[in-house]
């Protein structure tokens, strides 16, 4: 299971919980990753924990102030990056042209979206996975896998029915192992985490007690 | 084959076009509509013309100021919409939203994209249709039919990979009875117009010219 | 004063509404008027009333789609147009451009916005009039004069230290005409209605209350 | 006079270029600047230049992903930041948040816009500065205060009568040392640059022309 810790603008310390995510990475079977703030990357990457994107524009080099160039994030440390999160929702031609200015950048690319519909739209587009994140459940403790376990089960089914390359996760209310482990059952390969760990007193016991069960 | 005279914010007479559209329709196999602007829906809908509206939001009955609701441009007379044309691109969840919106209140949907990966995007939201009209080549003159025919096939192919079920049609350029038969022979079930019908100075007569071959 | 009935999409009957706001303004000193969306300003400036659009884009005639022109709904009969109302809010280019193409077209118009510092913003942009609706008042009920007469005062000097010109008025839970009156003591020279009127099930009486005080 | 150089997301050493920034500033009584990507924020201002954000998002701590908090720019070493570049412009609403949130950061903020008209609009929500930009003439080689120089003297006009507090500052096609001397005798306070010096193949030696008759 790949586990992608997405901090926002959290008011939480990039460094504790990336130090936290390298930590518990190398005691688990599950790949466990951090997706901080682009004018935290670097310094988050140089801890020598998997360090993510939270979002890429659809530009190249050039005359763009105020974007985030995917060969920047990149050259900063990142080694993926989020596209189209409900809190940075995209026109359908950007994130097409997010997904391939961070494929030029050998980024590896999660478009996230909102129902299966979506997912499937988003699986057309070539990322290397989707991420189905109903926006009522988002930072509300309950976990998808169990408020609308249909919702995930046919969110796999509709990216496999587009592209069976692209893997699926899951993401909005996963706060502990078991519900981690419920979403695998329902046949996603990851999830997307936030304020569980980003907010913990103490994130690397909140990471282990999550990863415990995989 | 379908012909779809979008007549943007030019600079014609909604009505003229209105009636060519209607008497041509009347005069050949092919199927003619016009889109003109919200406000004008009414009138045109009143010429007897097949009325489409050329885009309507994401939104349900409610507060919403300066909003194009399905149900009211329904009302007015359309009985298509246009959605996410490429001079009115809406992020992914808002083209989902679109179209559930044009559904509820029967309209029926072509949904733009610029490229086949995108249309296949497009596809898997359930639209009645798909439209392909790469960017580069709108208001020029050149056939996408013939200036790119790969991107035609490649979106009658990326669209039936995703939904069998989903019309393509498609734009840019096309001006010419031989464009819409190129552009049938290509897989397509339909074309967009613009220019090339609301700016001639005799509607009818390049209508006329346009379906004659079909 | 000025009373502007804002429809949005309500599910009402647009003529009715129409129909008592062309009555009561024949009625009263005050100035009555109504907002229909796009779609129905041709049937609501039929029936005599003074009629606005809800938004205008930043756009000449050319290759809009999707689009409102301020000619268009000129031609189809509105007087003037709301712009940036806080359910459609816009760029501060794009006002810009908004207010140049409604003068064009001999639009009146009403810039909406959130407090006194972007009301003296949107004055400077040399609209006719601005208008302060703080958003967390819209459609609560509670009016903006008595919940805030503060917000309202302030607006009015922002305006006036920019723009000696330009019309203040003021928006957000207004429905009786004690809360008109009592805008027009915080020395606004209008207000913007919508639920109080448009949804009530007598807009006549509704708005003869609503003007009976003044 | 405050010269501010916007890396954009030009293929550029935003290090050699901060270098170079910070040299020349040492050497000259202008106050040389240096606007890097998000993700360098940290390792330009690392080199001891003045560091600047491209942007900031009007945005507190909290849910946001893949947005540009102002805290964490500041953190990470920038004092002041860019808002509204016609390369990122924003809702009015925004530009107000947005400059709040710079100002809760205490980062100083330039608003820019592209005409008097909006410069005084920027003006009316207090930002520190202002920069007028004629989009017509950015990255053109030709100087706004050569090719525009009423535009230039309108701003500053129109900043004053608004708010005589807030500086004014030009920007676009500015490259020469003769062209800032040419800003600043119009009336503004500094100039924003990109390419002349971001592209330049001796920043130290763009630089140094450009400062050497202030």
């Amino acid at each position: 299971m790949f586990v992608l810790v997405n901090l926002k603008t959290y008011p939480c310390d990039p460094i504790e919980v990336a130090e936290a995510v390298r930590d518990v990475n190398e005691s688990t079977d599950a790949r466990v990753a951090v997706a901080p703030q682009a004018a935290n990357i670097a310094s988050v990457a140089e801890t020598g924990a998997e360090t993510w994107a939270q979002h890429v524009d659809p530009i190249d080099y050039g005359s763009n102030t105020g974007h985030t160039l995917a060969e920047s994030v990149a050259d900063a440390g990142a080694v993926g990056t989020l596209i189209n999160h409900s809190e940075r929702r995209l026109k359908l031609a950007d994130i097409d042209g997010s997904v391939q200015a961070a494929q030029r950048a050998n980024l590896e690319t999660v478009v996230c979206a909102n129902n299966p519909a979506q997912i499937g739209a988003a699986a057309a587009l070539g990322p290397d996975a989707v991420a189905v994140e109903p926006p009522e459940l988002i930072g509300t403790g309950t976990p998808v896998s169990q408020a609308d376990p249909d919702v995930v089960e046919d969110a796999v089914e509709a990216a496999q029915n587009v592209d069976s390359d692209v893997s699926v996760l899951c993401g909005a209310g996963i706060s502990t192992g078991d519900d981690v482990v419920a979403a695998g059952d329902l046949g996603v390969e990851g999830v997307l985490l936030a304020s569980g760990v980003a907010k913990a007193d103490d994130p690397t016991a909140a990471l282990e007690d999550l990863v415990e069960p995989l």
